[in-house]
């Protein structure tokens, strides 16, 4: 039996001698590469994470208190050390374990996880709800230095600062976000690894434990010393925070006694810890954007599949192209470049590419500015990370009616990442920003052809979203507000984006059943008074509509608006969508079969439909 | 004909002699308080901005370079200067000035704002618009203290000190937000404030000015002699800014020296400048807070009227009652403890108030916590504020079903602060909100039940929407989901919150004319499947709604999917809102007109619907 497998929680962490923990780590990187290389996700991050993670084992009871984790990216150890080795292997797959901390998973998981830079606010109100309560437990958050560059840890810092609460902030600093740092944060934080606070750190905690071995309590003079010797100028004691570090990452030891530092320090205490991405695994430590977020690989090698077309390459592509026809088109991007496509933009455009780290409310606003002097900016994100931005988008884009493109990737449902990460409320929200034009392309060609329609043909702000992935078995070009694909007299069947490719399925296999659907695909989300549809529905009173975002503000709640405005008498209706709820993980063409989404769902309402079920 | 007359531009700012210069700010600060004490609006902030906006246009041409001001609650003294003296007694009225900055009000006006810390990242994407392009303007922003504890402005100033992009940040730090600062923020500006720095500046500027008189370009060896000089470690020298100060905001030629001292080093700048709000008025002086946003008063005095109750007072004290009844109910507010009516929960519970600053996506995020460890958070924010931690309602409170308090005020239209400020988005954003229930009260009866209701009865993420201001002709209690409160026959009218007293209006009115109106107030908006609604609606066949917010998500869309979900044919169906635009400023009255939503509006599109006229 390993030591791995002996361990079921904190408790039985810190039973293990100083032998033991470097087997244990070992260990840990092993299950590590052969899970993810199977079931693909977060690898690098969780390599740098282990020593942190045990660490945090160590001198915390993860039941009783709390550890949040920022986005998520390095909980995986922090699981497999909570009772949850055993279903390591479904991580990430539908109704497996999630790959970000999930409190309904197990108690171990205090908070939700996903978008960059909660953790410090989260950390202040556990810590203000416990103090208030007056309860008896800790509150440490672990951040990294991407999550840092968000202005939601900032405002929580500052308010963290000034409280006064116990709390212990961990900077899991690797020096590179999901792909690399950049901005004034990271310059300060470059410089900070290199002040004196890395030597002499060693030196205190050694001599301030020599005077109280094993269970220590500060009384305030030796708190005063400690912080005299170790706490040096920098942005963190500028807001008020108690600064500690920087210390190595992956030397358990050191790790531990800074933790139990900071945590017995009683007041809000910032660690600063050095920890190298990927370390451990020869592939994840040269190339740890690589193996950031990654599919299935080799673990062996890390030798990684080929990269297929998807949308985000095509879009990556044809913003190249455009961007050579006229030198007014710039690229931002909030630590995405790769994710969005834009490697190549990059590489192409330097001067005209701007990654502005994990800040999309700073990106939108920043791409207004750079609307509103002339130039032609395309801001490249991921639909359910531009939630950050939404009220840029009232407050700077549109009062201004600002001509901005927005490449929303990730639209609809995303799969494996689950909860957080699905696009699925991006009709609703984009579809009310006033002046808005949104685009939803098919195909690549639909793509291409609708980027360079919002780019010059547009006026105001303007959205092109599309999924994660590739296309599907449709490739055509109909990139008009309403395609009929499919004539059809026994119902209408509306669909948008690559769901066209589902609903082709249903045509199919409802033509075989002798059912005539009549198909019509969406270009253009809004503005559009579907008259086509309208005169569709006149024809055959039957609605069917199949899309992969909240029912909330859905098209088909506009479409039967339109038609009730209208005075229409619909025979019946169905709006096949993933509802009030959250959807979960899992693979796509999973999900959509669970919402009923794939062809077969699709086909299944229509003819219920036809039937006069009751939806 | 006084100095200020004599003044249409930058221009003619610089023409003045020394000697007028004080004159000029006198007649200002008389023009200032004459207007504001009629029209209502921003007092202590613009008084307090005098000298920094007469300095700014010493140094700038704001038709060609960009003066970028963050909230705009300090541009009264830039209007004034740049040609609109004139109109400066339409400030806040329907179609008149606009209290903020407004683009098509003026070439002098950069960007938009309203919403706080935007400007950093508006400079910064106007710096690299003008960079790329190779144009010659200088790029400036003028920003609060309080606004710098948004993220937003972390995130810009982040990004702009790696920048080396030539951009002046102006820190208007007059210790003040709205209210008072809070956070670590204010902990290292009120450092900052005491450091030699701002003795030492006056001598610096001078040796350099002395070796370069009139024009000057500084050399490197003299830019690094300044910066040596005078720039201490702070926490912008840290994220990589340039400082200078602090200097004193009322000595015109220290700041005007200071101005160009920044925007001639040709990197990113922050100067920090010292003011007092409300500066040279001693009732504003005296009381900032008082003067910060205010109404009509008396000039001489600054006597104010009295205040009348409001759906915020009413809110304050009812949440006092409740909080003593359960000490699980905390208050979070955003900078806005004041104009939420928290100020007395703020003097009976000192240790369960948390003002977070100006950081609303950290109050929402921290409130997450707070619920998720046994808490009652209430979070008080305004409609259009609130746009800021959209996502954090999705990610850190809708996923986990937390059971947080949300009490939406300024909901609808809010009247004088014009587009930036009115709260037209909730229902559509909240609406979408998986879990959400959004409560909406009409009365201030029905606003107790409900934020009791809310607090103790409703499970996982609530929130009330109610609006700026008091109650109408309607203080009856019908907190149910729909209320029959006039049963007719000829057509169904639905409402919500206090357009019920003008829904009344028009019943009274189309009662006289013969035509009988079933009128229906809704108490929730969601989750509600309007079972009575569309009852009545089988019963009149014809749907007219009247409420102050966008068209896209409002409920009259939902009203009308879900009668043809039904299989309901309408005869006629009328949506009165606010539509698919911005709403411009003006008294609420002259609004509710403007969009027909007023009791005549409702009456007259009963009687077209009636007609069978188009829409």
């Amino acid at each position: 039996m390993s030591i791995l497998e002996r361990i079921q929680s904190s408790d039985d962490v810190k039973q293990l001698t100083p032998e033991e923990l470097p087997v244990l780590c070992a260990e840990i990187r092993s299950e590590l590469v052969q899970t993810v290389s199977r079931t693909g996700g977060h690898l690098a991050s969780n390599l740098g994470a282990v020593e942190l993670s045990v660490a945090l084992h160590r001198v915390y009871n993860s039941k009783k208190d709390r550890i949040v984790f920022d986005v998520g990216h390095q909980c995986y150890v922090h699981k497999l050390l909570t009772g949850r080795r055993e279903q390591f292997g479904s991580l990430r797959q539908f109704g497996g374990l999630s790959g970000f901390p999930k409190p309904y998973e197990a108690a171990d998981d205090a908070f939700i996880a996903g978008h960059a830079s909660n953790s410090v606010s989260v950390a202040l109100g556990m810590a203000r709800a416990r103090s208030l309560q007056k309860q008896d437990y800790d509150v440490v958050a672990v951040i990294g230095d991407g999550a840092m560059t968000g202005g939601l840890s900032f405002e929580g810092l500052s308010n963290a600062a000034a409280s006064g609460e116990p709390l212990l902030i961990i900077l899991n600093d690797n020096s590179m976000s999901i792909s690399h740092n950049v901005g004034g944060t990271d310059n300060l934080l470059q410089r900070m690894r290199f002040t004196p606070g890395y030597l002499r750190f060693k030196g205190v905690y050694r001599s301030v434990f020599e005077h109280m071995p094993k269970v220590y309590r500060f009384n305030h003079r030796v708190k005063e010393r400690v912080k005299d010797l170790v706490l040096s100028d920098n942005i963190f004691t500028e807001m008020g925070m108690n600064y500690l570090g920087p210390v190595d990452g992956h030397d358990l030891q050191e790790l531990e006694t800074a933790i139990r530092l900071g945590r017995d320090m009683r007041v809000p205490v910032l660690l600063h810890v050095i920890t190298q991405k990927g370390k451990g695994v020869f592939y994840a430590e040269k190339h740890p954007e690589r193996y950031h977020g990654v599919g299935s690989f080799d673990p062996e090698t890390g030798l990684l599949p080929p990269e297929k077309p998807s949308f985000s390459s095509c879009f990556g592509q044809s913003l190249c192209e455009l961007a050579e026809r006229d030198e007014r088109i710039v690229a931002v991007t909030a630590a995405m470049a790769s994710g969005t496509g834009l490697d190549g933009f990059a590489g192409a455009y330097p001067r005209r590419f701007f990654d502005v780290g994990i800040a999309e409310g700073h990106g939108v606003t920043m791409a207004a500015a750079m609307a509103k002097q002339g130039l032609l900016p395309v801001f490249a994100v991921y639909s359910s990370f531009l939630q950050r931005g939404y009220d840029m988008l009232l407050h700077d884009i549109s009062i201004q009616g600002l001509h901005a493109v927005f490449a929303v990737d990730r639209a609809g449902l995303v799969g494996n990442d689950g909860e957080t990460h699905n696009g699925c409320f991006d009709v609703n929200y984009l579809g009310a920003i006033p002046g808005m034009t949104l685009y939803c392309p098919a195909s690549f060609r639909e793509l291409r052809v609708m980027l360079e329609k919002a780019i010059f043909e547009t006026e105001g702000p303007v959205a092109l979203r599309y999924p994660r992935g590739g296309e599907g078995r449709y490739r055509d070009l109909h990139p008009e507000d309403e395609a009929i694909l499919r004539e059809g007299f026994d119902l209408t069947l509306v669909c948008y984006g690559t769901r066209v490719n589902d609903a082709l399925d249903a045509c199919d296999l409802l033509q075989a059943q002798g059912v005539s659907a009549e198909l019509i695909k969406l270009g253009v989300l809004k503005p559009n008074a579907f008259p086509e549809t309208l005169r569709s529905l006149e024809k055959t009173g039957r609605l069917l509509i199949a899309e992969d975002v909240c029912a909330a503000g859905c098209v088909g709640e506009r479409l039967l608006a339109a038609a009730a405005a209208r005075g229409l008498r619909l025979k019946a209706s169905r709006l096949i969508n993933v509802g009030d709820g959250i959807v979960p993980q899992g693979s796509v063409p999973e999900l959509l079969r669970e919402y009923g989404l794939d062809g077969e769902g699709i086909a299944r309402a229509a003819r219920s439909l036809l039937r006069g079920d009751e939806p």
